[in-house]
């Protein structure tokens, strides 16, 4: 089964598109729980309420070879039927590139992963011969650095003028020759995230930004899904895995991501029939 | 000292502008050769030739902890006096780029890394905050998917139109205030190198490009350097490591290395007198 196709089957099994963030952060996790056991517990917690999964590297990396350890023992523990993308926003040229994807998917076995388009195709390349995996190009990000280049207003082949970012998610789909290809937009920025959805109606569309970085959920839900109501895949990391700082962190995380979830299934049942 | 301080110095002391990629590829590698046992080898033979030594990440990553602790154990063991640069291309939001950060400048000890504009100011901050530590830019990578974003004519404050890669010059000039950014420019784009330079006549440049992929050395040297003919950082990776697959590969490489040093000096001597 493919990257697509794990990842619906598990949005229509969870009546889902809610995905968790696994940033294990030792400064606001609970006292003497360890990485892994941490990540198992939220996984325990929520893997009927979630779409997916998605480890930030970064947070693992920091931690050494312990960190790297958990992260391993995590992608192995999320049930089958349910996917998960490393947030690795890998970008290098094509003979390392390749190396990068060996890493994330078959050291790792992440199912998807995101990747920086700044270099263009053959840095995307070696991640999308990967045709069973999901690969999701950075196109618009949720922070507020966003603006220095994705907002520059670039001449595109037919000589107008479009920002940075649509020409990103124009060439993406141009390159989407295995289907495999999703695009990340963030929750911060509606009207761009409208923009996209609207110009590409069908690519799945990774989603951060709701949550601690402040996006508007109903209007994420609204302009974020596809025709059928799926293909956005709403991303909280800190919001459920840091509900609470105690020992109860795991349910915590379960009435948290709950909560969202039946939030996201609201917004959506007032304009999918 | 500081990392641009420890480059000067090294640069002089070796009379070189010379980096080495330290990219181990198992396939490439004589046989029975371990990736630190490699790289030291490599290290012992060339550390007079080096004005730095520049691992790309991606390489250590796909041999999963093995190859991290020989990245390790390859950062310590590169005498004090030479700079080492993680080739690590991050880009990520502001508190996902300080993880990265951590990472790379407390868990591993480099002096430098390279990272990934498309983020914007604070996905670069973080690692500039490490005032003693170098910051590369990609500004115009070394790939022939470069052209794909890195071309595109974007509007200025000004309301003229420059290619993206100036743009991110000039921000990253403007991001500039503790005199630790340089420049990722790649040597296979001639007319870019020489137009960067020319701009930002003292910012540092980390040109790879050279060597396997096809960078003129000459016009390399030339557009490169700073008007004291230093502030260039020529790497060569494939070129130099893999010289010989034997079991003579250190000697080989140490060949292969005094002679593009020597090359570069050439060039240098016939326009800095």
């Amino acid at each position: 089964m493919n990257f697509i196709e794990k990842l619906t089957n598990a949005t229509r099994k969870n009546k889902s598109l809610l995905c968790i963030g696994l940033d294990p952060d030792p400064k606001r996790m609970p006292k003497n729980v360890g990485i892994f056991e941490f990540n198992k517990a939220i996984i325990e917690a929520t893997a009927d309420l979630v779409c997916a999964y998605k480890p930030n590297l970064a947070f693992y990396e920091a931690m050494g070879n312990e960190g790297l350890d958990a992260l391993k023992q995590t992608v192995k523990y999320v049930p089958d039927d349910i996917p998960v993308i490393a947030d690795a926003k890998r970008g290098d040229i094509g003979n390392t590139a390749k190396a990068y994807a060996r890493a994330i998917f078959d050291n790792f076995d992440f199912d998807a992963t995101t990747v920086n388009p700044y270099l263009g195709f053959d840095s995307v390349e070696p991640f999308i011969q990967y045709q069973d995996k999901g690969v999701f190009i950075l196109c618009r990000t949720s922070n507020t650095g966003a603006v220095d280049f994705q907002s520059l207003k670039c001449e595109t082949e037919e000589h107008s003028y479009r920002p940075l970012f649509e020409l990103v998610a124009l060439k993406a789909s141009q390159w989407n020759i295995y289907g495999n290809i999703g695009l990340v937009v963030g929750a911060t920025y509606l009207e761009e995230l409208r923009l996209i959805r609207q110009s590409h109606p069908n690519m799945p569309l990774l989603i951060p930004g709701i949550g601690a970085q402040g996006g508007d959920l109903a209007a994420t839900v609204r302009y974020g899904v596809n025709a059928k109501g799926e293909g956005a895949i709403i991303n909280s990391s800190r919001g459920i895995i840091y509900a609470s700082p105690r020992k109860d962190f795991a349910q915590a995380a379960r009435q948290a991501a709950s909560s969202l979830q039946e939030q996201i299934n609201y917004f959506l049942s007032t304009f999918i029939p």
